[in-house]
C-alpha cells in the first residue's frame, strides 16, 4: 500500500500539456493499491475552480495487455450512470498516457469513503449497484477471460497443494474433494457479461449511506451475474468472527433483484456460486501465504476465514439459507 | 514514505464529533512523511461545501513531548500569515487528539506542490518567506533546544566514526578537522529565535511560482536566525551535480534581506555558519547510512553530497561567495 514510482509535480505538468483538465494545483501521493502507483491530483482551469482527479501509475507488467479492456469499461459504465471513476481522455482522444516511463491515466475523483463495518443498509445499496453495472455491462462489447474462473482453480490449487497441510493438517483433502463436487456442480449456463469480480467493502465507496463509488476494476472479466453476487455475499455478509449475516445477505440480494431480476437458474445456483466464490479467494490466499515473501510490503491474508466459508455454502440446501424470498 | 497507522472513515467521523468542522466526505492514506501517518481529509458543513484538512497521526515516541510545541509554533506562525498549516482546535481548545491509539492533529490543507528542481525566482520567493517565519517568531514566547545543533556534532559524529573511512578512505578524519575549525569559529551571539531548521524543497510548496506552503516543523526549534538561512542556501542552492548555484544564492539571500535586513554579523558569519548546516546534514545522513536497516521502507540519503558542500564552504572567504551584495 505505497506509491511505488516517485513523480513530481514536474512531471505531471508535462503530462497535463496532453490533457484538457487544466493545470496542477496539487498532488498527493496516496497509500492504496498493490499493483499501481496512485495519486490524487487537483487541477485548475479557471482562477477559483478547482477539479479533483486520481492519476495510477500501473506497475504490474501483467496488467499492460488488459489495459485497454479496464479503461474502456470504466468509460462505458461511468457514461451509463455507474459511480465509477471515468477515465479521462487525452486531447489525442487515448484513455493511456506514461508516466514515468510506465502506462498511466487519469480518471475522475470519487467522493465517499470505504467502510470497514457496512451495515445492512450498505449491503442494499451495494447489491443495487452491482445491479446496475451487471446491466450497464450487457451493452459493453469487449469480453476478457476470467483468469481466475472456475476452470483454473484446479491448476491454482496444484501451485500450493503441497505446502497447505503444514497451515492446517487435512486441508489439503478437503479442498479437493470440494474442488471436485464444484467442478460437477458448477452451471453450464447463466446470463453473463463482464463482471467486477473484486468488489470488496475497499473498493466501494459511500457517502451518508448512498454508494458513491465502486472502484479497481481490474480484475472484471467476462463470467456469470450471479457469481458476482456470489462472490459479494462473501465479501461483504460475514462477520469478522465467521458469521453468516442473514440480514445482509437478504438485503443484498432483494435490491440486486429489485434492479436486476435474477433468473430461476441463477437462483437455484447460488449455493453452488457461493462455494465457487470462496474457493476463489481461499485458493489466492493460500498461493500468497505460501509463496509469501518475508520483509515484503504487502503482507498477505489470511486464507482460514475463507475455508470457513467454504464449510458455511457446502451446507447450503438452497438459496433459501441465503436469505432469498424473491 | 506511507501510511504506518491504518484508519477508516469510521476512526475519522468519531475523531471529528470533538471538533467543529463538518462530516467527513473522503479520506485517503498519503505517502508522504517517515516519522508519522498522514491522510487527506475532506468534510462538509453544508451541502456542496467542502473544505480540506490533513490528519496526522504521531508515530514517533520522540516527537511526543514536543508536540505541543510544535502544534503551538505552526497556530502561531499560520496566524500570523505564514503560508503554513494551520492546527484546528478541538471544540475543547486542545490541538492534540488521538486516533488509532496514537496523538494525532488536524491541520488545514496548502494548495500547491513540492518542486524538484527549484529555480532562482523559487529561491527568491523562499528567502523571502523564510524571513517573514522568522520575524513571526521573534513573538513566539516558547522555546526548544535544537538537538541536531552545533554543541551536539561531536556527538553525533562518534555514532557513526568507525564506519566512515569505509564510505571513503580519509573522511573521518576531514570531518574531525572541520569539526574543530567549525566549533572554534561558531559565533557566539547572533540574533535567534524559532527557526524551521529542515527547509529543504519538499517542505516548500509553490504555485504559479508563488510560495504557498511551508510544511513540516517537526525539527524547528531556537537557534541563530541566519543558521536557518545556511540551511536553505545548502539545500536550494547547490545542483544535483554539486555545483553551487550563485544566481539563485543570490536571490534566496537579496528577498530574505529585503524582508528581514541581515545584520553585519550575520553576514560575515555565512560561511561558518553554511559549512555548519552542511556538517549537521553530513553527520546525521552518515548516522543514517551508517545505522541502516536492510529492507528498511526509508532508503538512507547519501551523505556525499553534503561532504562535498562542506568542502565548497571551507574554500568560501566571505559572504561574498555567496552572492552577497547586500
Amino acid at each position: 500500500m505505497a506509491v511505488f514510482t516517485h513523480i513530481d509535480a514536474e512531471d505531471v505538468a508535462i503530462l497535463l500539456a496532453d490533457y484538457d483538465i487544466g493545470s496542477i494545483v496539487s498532488l498527493k501521493g496516496i497509500a492504496e493499491g498493490v499493483q499501481n502507483s496512485n495519486f490524487l491530483l487537483e487541477t485548475r482551469r479557471t482562477e477559483g475552480s478547482t477539479e479533483r482527479y486520481i492519476v495510477t501509475i500501473y506497475e504490474s507488467p501483467a496488467l499492460l495487455k488488459d489495459l485497454p479492456f479496464f479503461l474502456s469499461l470504466m468509460q462505458h459504465c461511468a457514461q451509463h450512470h455507474i459511480n465509477c471513476p471515468l477515465p479521462i481522455s487525452r486531447r489525442d482522444g487515448a484513455l493511456m498516457s506514461h508516466l514515468g516511463g510506465k502506462p498511466a491515466a487519469i480518471v475522475s475523483f470519487l467522493n465517499g469513503t470505504g467502510l470497514r463495518n457496512p451495515t445492512a443498509r450498505h449491503c442494499a445499496e451495494l447489491g443495487a449497484g452491482l445491479a446496475r453495472l451487471h446491466q450497464a455491462s450487457t451493452s459493453f462489447t469487449l469480453t476478457r477471460d476470467n483468469d481466475y474462473g472456475q476452470a483454473h482453480w484446479p491448476a491454482l490449487f496444484a501451485t500450493s497443494a503441497d505446502h497447505i497441510d503444514a497451515i492446517m493438517p487435512g486441508m489439503k483433502d478437503e479442498i479437493a474433494r470440494e474442488l471436485e463436487r464444484i467442478s460437477q456442480l458448477w452451471p453450464d449456463q447463466l446470463p453473463q457479461g463482464v463482471i467486477h469480480a473484486d468488489l470488496f467493502p475497499d473498493n466501494a465507496f459511500f457517502l451518508d449511506h448512498k454508494l458513491t463509488g465502486i472502484i479497481d476494476f481490474y480484475f472484471a472479466c467476462t463470467d456469470f451475474f450471479a457469481y458476482d453476487l456470489a462472490i459479494c455475499l462473501n465479501a461483504w455478509c460475514f462477520e469478522a468472527d465467521g458469521g453468516f449475516n442473514l440480514t445482509k445477505a437478504q438485503a443484498l440480494l432483494k435490491a440486486y433483484h429489485g434492479e436486476r431480476p435474477l433468473h430461476r437458474d441463477e437462483i437455484s445456483a447460488l449455493p453452488i456460486l457461493c462455494a465457487g466464490a470462496a474457493m476463489r479467494f481461499l485458493l489466492t490466499r493460500l498461493h500468497d501465504w505460501v509463496h509469501r515473501v518475508e520483509g515484503a510490503l504487502v503482507t498477505p491474508k489470511d486464507p482460514i476465514p475463507y475455508l470457513k466459508r467454504l464449510r458455511f455454502h457446502k451446507t447450503a440446501q438452497s438459496a433459501t439459507d441465503y436469505g432469498v424470498e424473491l
